[in-house]
């Protein structure tokens, strides 16, 4: 045969498992390729026990402030060493200030091996803000290119054994959140962060929906930002409003995880790369943020059974 | 000549300027298509005074409140009639929420034409939010089909003359964003908001580096939920801190507007689809925004001579 008549054939009989092709080595077809990338992702993702993504349908309701904590949380109980968080807001990376990695770099290895920053309590961080050289730097980027990102960030970084990587996805139900569902098919589950307002209620109601189009289980709804107490006279203020997390879960047949009320001390927190729960293990919001880590842990040992 | 030839011949000739065209009228080129998309966008652009974006690095900085408070503004101060409101947050339009527009549905007219939905003010409303079902549908769109979405909100509706077109965008430099400064290339500039932390101010400083490289004028940066005074004991607590916002604008040589301090009030109306500067005229939210309506107007009056 020709080598064209032979390549031919080649692409005519491909069934997609180049394991089992007795031509495989010599071929150069595309869907080669991206079978390779395929397993390649499987692998890396076999080597993770848990993954968690944390949505929200609105921006600014502090869904990286959960995933920084939850991601502190589980490395302070058990986990140390075996947890990753992966920042999959292309545009506006949060996570590596909330844990002071700002400024750091990935680093290569032998046989181009790339490694993910490690931070306090050896949480291992992925982000896009690692390549940007400096804050000003926009990644003016659409869908596919962001794919292509959360693709290698998935399956080119040496994440090595993890028990837990929690994956914090921008606001809507876009490119980022879908190539992450596409991308990662046995997510445990999506953890939604809302805030009381009714306006983000709405919001909320198509992360939900989503989730179950997707069929992605949903391990339940945080309300952040909860209701506010002054610092000087004690005096409640519901300044977003409360209580409309757990009324939108009752709502939609979701469990409701728990409610982080303001506190100031938070965002100031967040600034300086030190997340709450371990600055302020008195405070109010550590409490209930106590309450939510366990929730989620039950989560998945129910599923684990 | 036969039909086959004719038409390599018109391919190979065409400078792609169909008005000017002899076979015009028998082309079927995908770029006649294009060519006519793109003079009836024009068109319709034409007819619009003055088109400002408002956009923000991070979610939840209040970008949509900003937008529909401005939007009455000018409706209020000599616009009526004439003001306009593109909401381009396509997986989470909150626009018609907070102008009380809540379930409307855009209108066909004679001849194919839909009008925007006209709320207080008389002011003209586009959101993706007319088009769901309900409050739980999520758009899945990925980029290409957004900015399909946002070009026929430009150039199918029936917008009318107008002296100014606020574009709401979703958080971020990705596929919305750059699709409005792509089709509205002659932008009178963006407004861009922010909150007054630090995590979030990071953030900005990318917006203001998208805004450069797409070589769209800056009006100025807005600081929302700046600082809060407690309703019962007066005592005044940063929340988000206070302060960011000048200090950012300062550092980038960017124009500030003003900053409007958290108000419970705001989240209240805008819930029920009041904007807080007709509903509470005499807080200090209304009077900061006043200063920044003013401040747009000079931007804008100053390009007009």
């Amino acid at each position: 045969m020709t080598n064209i008549t032979k390549q031919i054939k080649q692409v005519a009989e491909c069934d997609g498992k180049c394991d089992s092709c007795s031509t495989s080595e010599a071929c150069n077809d595309q869907r080669k390729q991206q079978y390779e990338e395929d397993m390649k992702l499987k692998l890396k993702l076999s080597k993770i026990k848990h993954k968690i993504a944390v949505i929200s349908g609105k921006g600014g309701v502090g869904k990286s402030t959960v995933t920084a904590n939850l991601s502190v949380a589980f490395a302070m109980h058990g986990h140390r060493d075996k947890v990753g968080v992966l920042d999959a807001d292309i545009h506006g990376p949060c996570i590596p200030k909330m844990l002071g990695l700002k400024g750091q770099r990935l680093r290569g290895g032998p046989a181009g091996m790339v490694f993910p920053v490690v931070g306090r309590r050896r949480i291992k961080v992925v982000s896009m803000d690692f390549f940007l050289p400096n804050d000003e730097a926009p990644v003016i980027w659409r869908g596919p290119l962001k794919m292509r990102a959360i693709q290698q960030f998935l399956s080119d970084i040496a994440w090595g054994e993890l028990d837990y990587l929690f994956i914090d996805l921008p606001p809507g139900t876009g490119d980022e959140a879908l190539s992450v569902m596409q991308l990662i098919p046995n997510l445990d589950g999506v953890v939604i962060v809302t805030m009381p307002s009714e306006v983000s209620q709405s919001v909320v109601r198509k992360a939900v929906s989503f989730a179950r189009q997707m069929g992605v289980p949903i391990i339940g709804i945080i309300e952040n930002m909860s209701g506010f107490v002054c610092p000087d006279c004690g005096a409640k203020v519901d300044i977003f409003r409360a209580g409309g997390g757990k009324k939108i879960a009752e709502d939609l047949s979701v469990p409701y995880l728990g409610s982080i009320p303001i506190d100031p001390s938070i965002s100031y927190d967040s600034d300086n790369g030190l997340p709450f729960i371990e600055e302020n293990k008195t405070s109010a919001a550590t409490t209930a943020f106590a309450e939510i880590v366990k929730e989620i842990q039950q989560f998945i040992a129910s599923r684990e059974k």
